[in-house]
């Protein structure tokens, strides 16, 4: 791949595809990569991908920073992650059983993570974060959970954010508080009774469409005070945001460590797998939940998973990350006031959230993305997007530089 | 890899991972996979596979009968999928969407499976099963499912055959019929009243432990008519056998054609993927219902797939399949008579489970397979068995050699 990138071309290829998709799948695409809620041009289709950058089915080349929604924490194609891959896939990957890389890969999860005395594996976010809520149930002999309103954990009918063939009793024992709101989660603590089993939080808020809102230090230690008194299950879903903020723990920071947590995206570069980690209190109930998949075992993804974490140790990615996204924050910053625009900027610097002020249906937001990625940057106008080792401080620069088109497009 | 079978070596290597995995793992392993509830001797970590065959961390070498439970159809390391991936691998696998392979890979499921009007993608079976469920719900505006007693459709609250972690609510509108009994399914249905969204069956009875029971062509029948008069779904839970019985889904000789089916294990001889196909009357239900995960655009799976399936039809794998597994049927039943031993053999003969008459615990079973295991076969004595198209004639006379002084172990 080249390093300039290329004038952009229209997207028959992109609309082709999109056409024969939209005959044989539902709506062209199932869940989050669907491009209908993206603005106007983004591709659906991708040709090829090498470290943070992408071409789409028509050749047009994005510096991405969207890391595949999460999963690409060390960029595509990174050479100690495809030759791990290679190595495992040659002796073997999905077999009658693991191979020994999946005790390589536990002792190692377990080595880098403090509240870690011991973890599984499965595929999705969702098999985690479900895992979490059974095994809190099945240690506690308790129902009721505590969720955060309007957060994401996962796609199935007991947490999915759509309604559509979801029944009452599938959220039955689902409480809601408000993150980082002391006095909610409180509330909702009560209502739970003596049958609070959980309290499960994301690393912060993450809801798409607003600003990010970090923990305070107070919230967290509330929820960890609640667990400690009642006997609940502290969940941390790390899903979104595990290995990007602290490679022991999003929370790490904070002081604070759950029972529970549910990692996934970032932590093979990509290849699928998830992790459900816990504290010995609860490793018995653990054994008994039944979770399982036909390809949890596989070996591959798990070579992958054991390349990518020791990178990231070697190279402190969140550190890495979190100076490049400090950059692009400040350029973004710098570059929106030169246009004399004011926008918002939130979360920690390696997954940031880009709002325009009074843009509620995010028009700005869809029109400055657009004409962004005319000019070669894949941004997203409402979700919050994602740092990689890979970005480096020139494609950051290359970034601003199609940003500050996009941010004169909505000036004008 | 050498075309003999080693001398079996004590599992000392097998041993000692073992130990370390009880350390950091709940129970040393979660799921289907952990050789606890194999007989003694059996390996937990495997080093290495190459088509039919499997060497265990302690480099003993099997000709295996299980296929991975089910993904192997093809074998490992089969060159067709093997230079599918590497080459979709090359370009790009975990990006912001899909590759163009997505839409030739749906437009392949569509041409190969009758009832397919749609499909879309997951990455396990329980994916699949719950998707259908979902959708189904959504559809008919109604709840209630009804599934087979003592089925297995997945390890999620809703259907794992554990109860630990599981609330009364998550169960709720489940109601039961037993497997090929028209009678019961009727009641099950009448119990359902005008709330019934949903029949699931399994491809054909395959519980654990018990002999395998195919569906008569008046039961399938009966679903289907049930269904039709009252707006239903008819769900055919083909994760385990789809592939393997017919390429257009295991009811496609029965005549009766499901309304959603749910695939995984084969679909991409290993690669981790699974699927949901629907008839157009689902379609804009299945657009409705939001199911998403991380890798679920994940490009270097599809393109397994599609090799697969390609491979699967070019070959008549079914066909193949069929015939080897006749071939194992037949031997086994001339050694077992031998030997003076009854065994039961049941289900589809590309998916045989072997039980010993008189042996409610297994006992038999057991022995039988340990003894087989140390002459270089991999049985399993509860479970039903895969066969693949990498097994030649040779591979199965050597399983059979195996069993024989399986059945001269148990005889004694």
């Amino acid at each position: 791949m080249t390093d300039s990138h290329v004038v952009p071309q229209p997207n028959s290829a992109d609309q082709a595809l999109r056409a024969r998709a939209e005959r044989v799948i539902p709506g062209g695409l199932w869940g989050h990569m669907t491009a209908r809620i993206l603005p106007e041009g983004y591709p659906q289709f991708f040709d090829r991908a090498e470290g943070c950058h992408l071409v789409d089915a028509d050749g047009r080349r994005f510096v991405d920073m969207m890391c595949s929604w999460g999963p690409i924490v060390l960029g595509h194609h990174h050479p100690a992650v495809d030759a791990a891959v290679a190595a495992q896939a040659a002796r073997g990957d999905c077999m009658n059983g693991p191979a020994p890389v999946l005790v390589e890969l536990a002792e190692l999860v377990v080595a880098t993570i403090p509240h870690a005395d011991w973890c599984q594996f499965g595929k999705n976010g969702t098999d985690a974060t479900t895992t979490c809520v059974t095994v809190a149930r099945a240690a506690t002999g308790r129902r009721k959970v505590l969720v955060a309103r309007g957060a994401y954990h996962g796609a199935v009918p007991w947490c999915s954010p759509s309604v559509a063939g979801v029944t009452a009793e599938d959220r039955a024992h689902l409480l809601f508080y408000d993150y980082d709101d002391v006095a909610s989660l409180h509330a909702a603590a009560e209502q739970a009774g003596d049958d609070l089993a959980a309290i499960m939080a994301s690393a912060f808020r993450h809801d798409m469409g607003q600003p990010q809102v970090m923990p305070t230090p107070e919230f967290a230690r509330a929820a960890r005070a609640l667990c400690d008194e009642t006997g609940a299950a502290l969940v941390l879903d790390d899903v979104r945001a595990g290995f990007r903020i602290d490679l022991g723990g999003s929370w790490e920071p904070l002081g604070v460590q759950p029972d529970l947590s549910a990692w996934s995206k970032a932590i093979a570069n990509g290849h699928p797998l998830s992790a459900v980690t816990g504290r010995e209190r609860f490793r018995e109930a653990a054994s008994r939940v039944f979770s399982t998949g036909s390809f949890w075992c596989g070996a591959a993804p798990m070579a992958a998973a054991v390349a990518t974490l020791t990178e990231l140790r070697r190279v402190d990615g969140p550190g890495r990350m979190r100076a490049l996204g400090q950059r692009l924050r400040d350029g973004m910053a710098e570059r929106a006031a030169r246009h004399g625009l004011r926008i918002d900027q939130s979360g920690p610097p390696q997954m940031p959230t880009i709002l325009f002020a009074d843009d509620p249906e995010w028009k700005r937001g869809f029109a400055f993305c657009a004409e962004a990625l005319r000019q070669g940057a894949y941004l997203h106008p409402k979700h919050n997007m994602f740092l990689s080792c890979a970005h480096t401080e020139a494609d950051i620069d290359r970034v601003l530089d199609a940003a500050d088109a996009g941010f004169r497009h909505v000036a004008r």
